[in-house]
């Protein structure tokens, strides 16, 4: 089945982090007709989308997606969905072990079934790596099991993919479900990167790292996260009605902290001036999966492939990171460290 | 680290068809010093454990394991859970989307919470062979991925395996996590044998198939399973802390929907007089995974194998349902065929 030639996408979370870059994506493409984004704005931020405020096409409702009669009318006439809103960060998890079960599960639920009630023929669905647990250095393909993750945002992951798939199977949805490696890009604070700058805001001669240094993933900068979004939309209308499939998104290889850390002192242009300090710890925090590795072949075969390996990912992603925050500061008052002195690569 | 000898066993679903049979083994354990059902009684009897009513060691609590704050109090002291409670027929999920997300998902997360905060180090977790999804005739090990179910209730299981390792990878709990094949025995009243004694009971001269007959799953006769379970709990005891491991529980093998139809009507004494009428679809019912086979190697390995064929234990089973059935009248009004003359083969 081929989409119509004016198709109306529904993004949820769509003013967040990887959310507001698709929607640039999806604003890009004159075959779209409609782009309705829902978003409880406990991340995502109106500032990411007001490029397009006049683009009469994008339609943005701020609405908590915990609430299903309340979203079930926003998914009347809907083509697409990409469901990407979520808890941001799998740390939250550990204080707030119920925030993972609601923003991740629980909302994924009413989205499929606001599908379901709304006759939605496809979901483009946001999981991740994390799904496949502490496995070491094995490099993950989709073929493997079992599923266990060790983290309470991992759990809303699995449990969410296996809703997407009961959904089709039982249905007649179609879907396909990424498994994204660590995103990483502007309109972010947090992860490593913000843990970062933050600390050098404050003190730009010493950075201290959470762990040993030697945590390795596999990077993805936001935007080629992006273009394989759009391709999974495509790959997703190519399918039949109850059919479903699943694809690592992320380069092979990974980058360490300690690359992330030199990287982003050396952009700040406070190589040889900064000391790095390493913790003792190979895992950062009760959850973390210090090692990950991907197997991106599976999709390559399907037709995608990333433009940038993990390293390369990760120093673009850093100089737009700087650029943007160059020109803003943010709500928590962070802004780049008094003293940097941009020397930027991409 | 090993249990202590006298050991507090808390059973949520322990009312139930598996659960009930589990209290029987419990209580048969001397070192056993308390059990603790957890029931809502949904599909739970007080009359599966009536026969224990004289022994002080066990304690049956009607509650509601979807309210957090009833079940906590409950969880103080126990030393090892038994997970068994949810929704019992794959499938109540199509036209009740929302009853696997609670009694499966949300349940498990309030049980696991409750483990938590009472410092309760060990789950034994009933999981699902419905884990691996429809993948045909190959033998699903526990190595194999991706986990993605086409049923409502393959989506809770895959949910709740996910929060069992997640919590014992942030929190540090134990857990085994067993993925039964089908269950089959005395005290329950859903399931193939029990659609088809209430068709028979109506009119013994026919018996209608929901799809062609050639379904094939692997099957447990329960007390068999329950076996399995005893061996998990002095597993469980030996991990160390934060480590969980997966287990299938079946045979290898399956038996089809023919075989138990032909062999129920043989040991109701009426071979040769009911004719036996099959669909024409290889799927019973939307979200159906129309065949199965599951790996037995790793749980052999690791020292429990069960001790009959699938074809055994169906045979076995209904033997025991029958004479089970022979001796009371159900809820609904269900005997055995007025006409049957039993011919029981064990």
């Amino acid at each position: 089945m081929l989409e119509k030639q004016s198709s109306t996408c529904l993004v949820t979370g769509g003013a967040g982090f990887i959310g507001s870059h698709l929607i640039d994506a999806l604003l890009a493409d004159k075959t779209v007709g409609e782009v309705r984004v829902l978003d409880n704005f406990s991340s995502g931020r109106r500032e990411h989308l007001i490029h397009h405020q006049n683009d009469s096409r994008l339609k943005v409702h701020a609405i908590e997606l915990l609430d299903l009669e309340k979203i079930l009318p926003h998914f009347k006439g809907a083509t697409s969905v990409f469901h990407l809103a979520a808890n941001p960060d799998a740390r939250w998890g550990i204080d707030n072990t119920r925030l993972d079960l609601e923003q991740e599960t629980i909302v994924t639920y009413n989205v499929l079934e606001s599908m379901r009630r709304n006759a939605v023929p496809q979901i483009i669905f946001s999981s991740s790596g994390t799904v496949y647990g502490d496995v070491g250095t094995t490099v993950t393909h989709e073929g493997l099991g079992p599923c266990l993750p060790v983290s309470l945002y991992g759990a809303g992951k699995v449990a969410s993919e296996g809703l997407v798939s009961a959904f089709c199977g039982t249905f007649g949805t179609r879907a396909i479900i990424f498994r994204f490696g660590n995103i990483i890009g502007e309109r972010t604070t947090h992860g490593a990167v913000f843990d970062f700058i933050r600390q050098l805001a404050k003190n730009s001669g010493e950075l201290k790292v959470l762990g040993n240094g030697f945590q390795a993933k596999p990077y993805v900068y936001v935007r080629d996260l992006v273009a394989g979004l759009m391709f999974g939309k495509k790959k997703c209308a190519e399918l039949e009605a109850s059919k479903f499939d699943v694809f690592n998104l992320a380069p092979g290889g990974a980058t360490n902290v300690r690359f992330i850390a030199e990287e982003l002192v050396a952009q700040l242009g406070f190589a040889g001036r900064t000391k790095i300090l390493y913790g003792e710890s190979s895992q950062g925090w009760p959850g973390d999966v210090p090692q990950s590795r991907m197997d991106s072949a599976k999709l390559a075969k399907a037709g995608f492939s990333l433009s940038r390996s993990s390293d390369e990912a990760v120093r673009h992603a850093i100089s737009h990171i700087l650029q943007w925050l160059a020109e803003r500061t943010l709500e928590d008052g962070l802004r780049l460290p008094a003293d940097a002195r941009l020397s930027l690569s991409r």
